[in-house]
């Protein structure tokens, strides 16, 4: 049915609010560098304090236009009620084509080290990831922008990279870029909750195009200046307080299925805050089973049959362990 | 007092944000039938996936632009967490002059069997219904919007209807269908908890001059395939899952009365899914008595003397069994 | 690093969402008297209704435009579910700078009698309080809005006083004015929940520097039509039912003493309904510990050290008897 339907441009649907947070920059305590000829370049949460309230209108921003991000006063964890809630009519193209940190940037030229993952639309404009293939999916936008998890900017070599590849000038880049231990940074990867299952699904050979509907809630995880820490909290947000309902185009074999498969519990690491994990592998992020990365609590809904699927439980005595 | 103020067009209000879903029917996976002269098809839910997004926006456009639907993580029901929740300012013009499906639009003409019950800010232009006379009001918009819970586009005698009760031409005409089974057509009448409760008020002789502002929410139901169930679970969400709170400009006797009638759980039917009751009068929709539609738990303020009164209560358990 | 951002104007910001209510007084019942050359006088529950959306629209004015007011179907008080939830990138200029009544407004020409508190962006362009010069801000703004709790318009004597304050015509002023007892009025200050703690933060000496992020929440209190009972209610909704996370920069040691020092429980009051307590003062507001107004339970995060404090508990059941 979808494929009579016009795909939406990602980078023309956040270009709005791209112009407004750099519009309301001041009131989010935001930075913008900005010349003729260069890429924009917007601190979110480096140099600058950074807002909760720009990275809820960065995941906005990550999820190509296509999603809602609010904060409510409730959740499911008692001791941290304040909750990041995201939904889209398309997660598919919102979260695996647009919001998803796939992009791998490194200054190779250089000699800054920098390395960051670059999310948002501006992925779908390059097409550099092999799951655009998949998604049957390029954007032609003439202007991107591209969203990185990083404490300092993009150094020029990467700036370089990123227009190369999307076949623009650096001109017509904008680069958001936050640290994970920033307001910013921790609120934008919250929001990642229905992304990872996304992620995951596809990981686990779930057909995509069966996928219709998705909405997903996780409590906020307070920032901390050291990176594992922070990096810990905003994961065990998703694995241990997250909660996702997935609307399938699929028989209940296939959705039963997804609902056990997806959430958090089946992987062999989990039981403990991510941070302890990480240091258990001594660091290495790779060595940590990847079936971790996905909601605490799955409900996948059948569209077929009507029958709701579930997987996974909430662990809300592992996030107060990792928040407090 | 509120004599002195004149009165919104609710199809006007509504205007905008019907723009709006054609503007971004991409993006919410609709599709937008328009030709000169004639009426505007939008397609929410019946040849097309549709979105949840784009039922919480169908809510706005049947609240005649006067209330916001939004969708939260957190409600009630434990196992199914995402609620939506309406409210309104104007909640007697909003739900009774527009939201309310109130109007039966039957193929008399034709031979397509096409039946639908018409609501939104179109029924408030036509004022066919005896309920406009005791609103003392009519709105004189140049173009207007109905939406109809229907799996088919309304066919050509039933615009010419329309169109003539509203003094207007098709082409002034916009119709937004979709299915009670579908994830817009699900959400659309979920958020119609707070309507339910005006409508039974109405019916049980309360003065609607005297309620001034309303909030309710309820779970979001999943979809059906099959009608019977799929209205079966928006009907459940409200009659077992939903709560109301009006603040009424009335005296403690007339508001404890109120809240007393107005729940569900007075109507001699309520304490089986509604699928159920449907089966056990055989599918005769009137043979059900008729209180049983409206919310499981109600707050009535009285303005005057600052005292709420409450009535009902919360089935969870039967929203489970519902759902399931 | 603030220091090197440009500080907005709360005016500014919150001019286009003045335009809005004005535009949609009568969807949100209120009234709107402007004549050329003086000053634009909106009653928002005095004469009329009024409405909830109003009160929440005013409390966004009242920050400045720095700040979202939402509601939300669930909060810590399971028999009051609807919640207001207040956030701001800037707490400090956005409650304390705009929203905070902190001006008193009396007609010492006249006869009138009248007294009110002003809050909202007007304060900041007049800059009468001594707290302007600890906040080193004033706005220049060439048209102001100034949000009174009150049920009666401002007196010539009233307006005249703003207007040479700001140095601005009477003409370039707008007043909001509802009384606590209105529903807009009792949103309006229940959406104070964060600015109290803000309010206490200062007082106790805490940096306000410091403070870079907040969030809360209180339960929507039901208007009364005493006055004396109205404040009741939106105070205990804050005192008794609130919730706020501060952000700060600062070590462990002053966040975990702003955690203990904020809550309401802090105070020789706490533990009665405040129009309780007010009574036992024989209706002496100044005799009232001002330790009292701040909300149940408090959350401060370190960004330095990542660690949350916390400091005092919600008591539901004093919501409940207040609210009763």
């Amino acid at each position: 049915m979808s494929s009579t339907i016009v795909r939406p441009s990602v980078n023309a649907l956040a270009a709005p609010l791209v112009e407004a947070l750099v519009a309301d920059a001041a009131r989010l305590r935001l930075a913008v560098r900005a010349a003729p000829g260069e890429a924009r370049l917007i601190d979110a949460g480096a140099a600058v304090p950074g807002s909760i309230e720009a990275g809820r209108r960065i995941a906005e921003i990550c999820l190509g236009g296509l999603g809602t991000v609010t904060l409510a006063p409730a959740g499911p964890v008692a001791a941290w009620p304040f909750t990041v809630t995201v939904h889209t009519a398309d997660p598919v193209l919102a979260c695996l084509g647009s919001q998803y940190a796939g992009w791998s940037l490194a200054d190779e030229e250089g000699k800054s080290g920098f390395f960051a993952l670059g999310s948002g639309p501006g992925r779908a404009a390059a097409a550099a990831e092999p799951l655009f293939e998949e998604l049957h999916y390029r954007d032609g936008a003439a202007r991107i922008v591209l969203v990185l998890e990083s404490g300092s900017p993009p150094p020029p070599s990467v700036i370089a990279e990123v227009a190369r590849a999307a076949g623009l000038a650096p001109g017509d880049v904008t680069f958001v870029y936050a640290p994970t231990q920033s307001l910013a940074g921790a609120t934008q990867v919250v929001a990642r909750v229905l992304e990872v299952a996304l992620h995951k699904a596809h990981a686990i050979g779930f057909d995509l195009g069966a996928i219709v509907d998705g909405i997903g809630a996780a409590p906020l995880s307070p920032p901390h200046p050291d990176f594992i820490q922070a990096m810990g909290r905003t994961n065990d947000a998703i694995i241990y307080g997250g909660r996702v309902q997935l609307f399938v185009e699929a028989d209940d074999g296939e959705a039963r299925a997804l609902a056990q498969a997806l959430p958090s519990a089946t992987s062999r690491d989990h039981g403990a805050p991510f941070a302890e994990i990480f240091a258990r592998f001594n660091g290495d992020f790779y060595a940590i089973d990847k079936h971790l990365f996905s909601p605490a609590e799955v409900v996948v809904t059948s569209l077929r049959t009507g029958t709701s699927h579930r997987g996974g439980r909430l662990v809300p005595e592992l996030v107060e362990r990792s928040f407090a």
